[in-house]
């Protein structure tokens, strides 16, 4: 049984999700199939050219503090980045083109701590060459490699399959047809997953 | 310690935690403050002319499945109302009217039972009538006094009092300053409250 992990990396609660995900899916025998996407994509679709959290104050303001407790319940370390929401693409392309080697569940919790934890800038290359430390790979290659076509073009793809699929936000999580969305779903889509399997 | 429960009868996440919140209140000692609103007039303020959930098609198809999955894990009834949003115009002056009345809890579920496990016309004064009858008062006098300028002036001073406190959606939960919003933060608030207390 698999669960597919839907996310981007400037959403902002895409990251605890990130960062538990792998140890409570092994914990129940579920494998996970890494999808990134650029939510930024579909929230123009919707009329949006920014993240709703900075379009409505209000709304933006409550989830930086709910954030902070969610993390703090979670014991997932925080801190409010200065600049939101980053531009994950070229960290986005990496994790598309390179979704099933064995390192990317690192490579992607590295990014999600470069920008929710240490205030990184994801979109320079050289935070995203130390991320990619962990891969034990050459990294330039990796990093041509994203800068390809391929994989740009892969990144496109999974983005409208997001989009056909009904996605509206992050992080997303598919069973099968079922959607949960929201890190407060991912226990949900766990025991989604594993009753399906039984 | 006290828990501020701001609703919308039309709100669907507004239903689990209106079922659900005087019996986890209690159990934790703490007093509750029925603080019925208009969530219409704060989505006019953000350029919205309807629920959001009607605006963006995605984002409603799956609110009304998680709703779904969410009322079936809490154990609560519920059905798919034909209509939404329904208008909770006079439920809510009612509620705001007679907020300290030893009935009010009674009614507030009775209206939210009335749209979202009988699919029934709320804005309708018969169907408002009905769940006033466990009221045991004179159910005349109640709309009658509901009606009045004063209580339509109270329940547009509470809207006004929602948005100048930050409240962008429904339900909402102030303990003291710390604002909490969805059903899925009820337990985190009512923890914040007995935390408070301690």
């Amino acid at each position: 049984m698999k669960i597919e992990f839907w996310f981007d990396f400037a959403s902002t609660y895409s990251y605890p999700t990130a960062m538990r995900i792998e140890q409570l899916a092994a914990s129940n025998n579920l494998k996970i199939t890494w999808r990134p996407f650029l939510l930024g994509v579909i929230f123009n679709k919707q009329g949006w050219n920014d993240s709703p959290f900075n379009i409505y104050p209000a709304k933006g303001e409550y989830m930086w503090k709910d954030l902070m407790r969610v993390c703090e319940d979670l014991q997932i370390p925080f801190k409010r980045p200065t600049i939101f929401p980053r531009n994950g693409l070229l960290a986005a392309r990496v994790a598309t083109r390179f979704s099933e080697s064995p390192w990317v569940s690192n490579f992607i919790r590295s990014v999600y701590s470069a920008n929710f934890e240490h205030n990184q800038e994801i979109s320079s290359p050289d935070i995203i060459s130390s991320c990619l430390d962990c891969s034990g790979e050459n990294v330039g290659s990796i990093l041509d490699e994203a800068h390809s076509q391929a994989s740009k073009d892969m990144l496109r793809e999974q983005t409208d399959e997001a989009y056909k699929r009904g996605i509206f936000g992050a992080p997303s999580l598919y069973v099968g047809n079922e959607l949960f969305w929201g890190n407060d779903r991912l226990e949900r889509a766990i025991k989604w997953a594993t009753d399906e399997k039984a």
